[in-house]
């Protein structure tokens, strides 16, 4: 569990590293919903701005997709993997996934009691001989869940990154399984933005079938779009929105966000900002006496051990982030594309005093 | 089904009279998106914006209440009804009510299973007798699911309203017969504009466990308010929405609209300018040759029989309603929040024109 | 509700007419549960029983037939339509049928949450022209449940039988419709004894595509077996049994219950007696002054309106049926295989006394 | 997945040492349903013999129960945990245990989707400490499923028992962090006859809310018990009963099973002959060279290393028995109420002559 509420803090509310949802909205987001609200238009996704949306992410993807915006995270990973998996399937996923852990159940939920069943490797990331192995287990064993889908995340629980070539080797095992493989790209831009790789190589051109492509984290106010790569799920997924109360009636305010997001590849720069800021926030805490990165910063998330002294007196001056959870004295710090570089430097700065 | 896409006119575009979700946002509630959008705050409701519409809405309904928000009306129905009632149990509500056609079972996903059992009544409205017949029916019978919650619609599909008394009652049915009352109130506040009286007489007073209070058809972006009179049930319904994908993380922003459309009773304003619409465009239409109302307008919404070449005739030019559902040549009109005098009445002079 | 417990009487027991399901087992079928124990067999169906019974249901059938038994006529039910609807569908059934009343919400369960959806008729039977109606209706309209399933029972919950040619009528809007027809068969046998008209016939040659077909009610212990003609459906369809919890471990005394049922025509042999019982008793009935039978006995099953003090005799002597839930005076009688001609003279006798 | 079918062996069938569930029934329980069916008789458990049912198993356990007949152990679990688990709730429990891996999801789907969590301990059993570090985490985190219920299997699916200390270790953690305990016990007998405990010590006195008392793999024909402690949830068992297709209309069918298994304590003759003959067995082999014991044999099933000769020797010759799911030349060997000192030794001679 990585996002509940942080203890309220007394002192002057300094910049939170407790996550990317603590930040707000991108001016030019805002200004695309005020722009969007100068007349009537239709409801539930027909209107222009919802048509444009689409056609920028097929542009994006380089290829035809279907789009299904929704406002939360879960709810894009849980619809999608409602329509991949059968009430008997199993889900396979990193025991340290966000669908496993921090979702309550919702994977559950849509898929009328499917299993999330773990699978290991490093670093929160699934390992391709790991997936061969639990893809072919119990295959056609009445008495047994079977193996239906994949879930990725990227950027992961830890920060981490799948390569191009990982992603193609799990493309690979769900495509000789028959399994259908689903990526939760809460943070997908800030995995773009740290490996230069095109969005299509990330996704379908390694065997991804349905994306959920975050804004939200990276500066929306709130919304993900469902990206399917293959169209044959799209009915049924636009029955299961609506189903799960998903489907927003003035979605022009969705997708005037989405639209913004898009524009100018601001999802692009909102990303670099961020990854540029835990970059920044990695190297000058590497500097510090008894701290230690437990990993290079991948993308827009940091693990540090450091001195409890400096934990507590970072905590009483009102930075804000997530401690006590990944081994003792080992902190969680998340930059989003409102950090700045002084932000950076402020706890830096309380930082080496404390050391 | 009163809310599926119209088809797309090539006339430039005119007021929809569709439904009052094709209205935009009221200037206040954009205004307040902008304005908590200046720092970094806690996720998940545990902000204070999130708190203060808490205290405004206990304020409101003068009594403590637990307050959940939630992006589509759906979900707010959906998910209070699946706290109120086991999978066994039967929902009471109206043939015509929005639970049992709008929201492509949405009830049943999120109760686990629960059946709409329909109970009669005129104008959409439930009958406190047939209500009484239907509560008692095959009780403790374990052959048969269990009449569990009522659901009313306030102001009903047909843009009725339920006074005081016919509530009383039917709250009087529910405590007889142990059942749970909830309040599907997306257009809430045209009832409260029209009725005068005051939100606890017509929920709690009644005897309501369970409202959901409407935002976005009367003004804000999207937010609607799961109200909960009694609080027994606020941590199961915690649980529920973030497994149904309904717990947004930058809460702050739906409890904005929230806060404004409260603010100042702004809720109220613009219930009473999208009934003053309705009953101004009722009075015109009504004093037309061939035209008849179906039911005098009590809210914001209008049943009127055209003459078939009025119909083609309007639609013709860009004016976007409803037809065919409700018997031939009847045509259903909604205002909003945004409807002007002047759409009003250069729907009526076309009208006339068409005559 | 047609099978709730009937009160308990003090009177020594006379032969009940309150069900079929108070009968106990043919001989046959208990001699073939003793011939099945004789040694270690392989378990959850792969035995040889259970191979003979799904081949003798294909010769049966005069066709390749995939065969799933299991315990109960709502499993039977729940389990077909499970697998025939989507959460998001409609199962149009009549108001009277079983399905709707008598399972307490085991389709809604077992399809996740489909909406049974009512479509009249006569004599609790579907009407084909309604049916078309209902079939079209919200077709693609995403807030709406959408038509999937089809399910008419036979013999009816009124005792009453679809012909061939209402049944190929049915069949031709399912599939103009592209809808599944399941057939509730708990009485097939008594509906085949009834018209004389092959299996085939009055299953897959008109359309259907999942037959319940019973054995139960009909001198089995408690077997059912789904039967089903397209093959497509058969994987899903046995992992949803052994979810369900309906995948029985030593299958093999299902299956000779079930093998003994079809052996000689046993299933046949049973249901012409409990006929001719029903049109015996309803001859004798009709004979009594002040005796109206409401409708000929098509099957095994009589509603006869007798004067009230002709029901409360016969109640007070022991006799066992239902009354007061068809109207004033109007009594349900079932026969089953085990009522014989005594039972029926002694009702006779008593009833004509007390006329 | 331990009882998946085995292959058809083509020589003449051996005594099976796959599953107890291979066995067939006492001849008791086959004459009990030939006496239970000489009458007419009520349906749906309000019969004499299920209300002599529910009196004998209150005197065997030594208080009040309310008993819930049903025809397979994966429905009497998942029964019992969808009434003791919420949809947001978590099932503690063992990585081996028969919830998890062999019932294709049915825990899920009667719960409404919640979660199986493992825990951690020797032998398929869970650790009291483990037990209680997992109850507490992340309670009433709302992105959390919440530890709700606790499910241990006695004897366990290695064939190992819980003693009455560890089972008493596992109820007070059960209680200090409010979640129920369920105890599948499809074995439940064969772990009495070892532990020479009474079923009240090995159940609510320890702790135990819910039992499933298991009697099909000990000499029933297809009957197993879900008990409950406390009646609070008996109303609602019963409806979820109904609604999962698992009440029996001829029940007097299951009652009469169950009657006969309690009869005499039928039940626990039974368990000990099968117990005893793993016993013979077990030493049988340890005699042997080459062969190694992976544990004493505590109830009615044996793990065993064989020379891969001896595998395939024993094989050929028409012994049925499981292998390779627990490491190379690890067999499972079950005895049941039907195995004889004959069979025990027969395949101890040609174990023997392979040697």
């Amino acid at each position: 569990m990585t996002d509940a509420p942080l203890p309220r803090s007394p002192a002057p509310r300094s910049p939170g590293f407790g996550s990317d949802n603590v930040a707000g909205v991108s001016p030019a987001i805002l200004a695309a919903l005020a722009a969007a609200n100068d007349d009537s238009m239709p409801s539930y996704g027909t209107d222009d701005l919802s048509a444009r949306v689409e056609a920028r992410l097929s542009a994006l993807f380089e290829r035809e997709v279907a789009v299904f915006l929704v406002s939360t995270g879960t709810a894009a990973n849980a619809l999608a993997l409602g329509a991949l998996t059968p009430p008997w399937g199993a889900v396979l996923c990193h025991a340290e996934s966000h669908i496993e852990n921090d979702e309550c159940g919702a994977p559950e939920f849509f898929t009328g009691g499917a299993k999330l069943v773990h699978v290991a490797g490093e670093a929160a990331k699934i390992d391709p001989d790991a997936l061969a192995e639990a893809a072919g287990r119990n295959r056609g064993d009445v008495h047994c869940v079977q193996p239906a889908a994949v879930s990725v995340t990227q950027a992961s629980e830890l920060g981490t990154l799948y390569g191009v070539e990982q992603l193609r080797a799990i493309g690979a095992v769900c495509r000789a399984a028959g399994l259908k493989l689903h990526m939760d790209g809460s943070r997908f831009a800030n995995a773009v933005a740290a490996l230069g790789v095109s969005p299509a190589e990330l996704t379908w051109k390694a065997g991804v079938d349905a994306l959920s492509f975050g804004a939200t984290k990276n500066g929306a106010m709130g919304v993900e779009a469902i990206v399917l790569f293959d169209r044959a799920k799209a009915d049924e997924l636009a029955f299961r929105r609506k189903r799960g109360g998903h489907l927003t009636s003035k979605m022009r305010f969705l997708a005037a966000q989405m639209d913004a997001y898009l524009d100018g590849d601001l999802w692009l720069a909102n990303a670099r900002q961020a990854n540029a800021m835990a970059a920044r926030l990695g190297a000058g805490l590497a500097a510090l006496p008894g701290v230690a990165l437990q990993a290079p910063a991948e993308a827009n998330m940091l693990f540090v051990r450091l001195p409890q002294k400096m934990i507590d007196g970072l905590l009483a001056q009102g930075f804000r982030f997530y401690t006590d959870r990944w081994g003792a004295g080992v902190v969680r710090l998340v930059t989003s594309f409102a950090t700045t570089a002084e932000d950076v430097d402020r706890l830096l700065e309380a930082a080496g005093k404390l050391g």
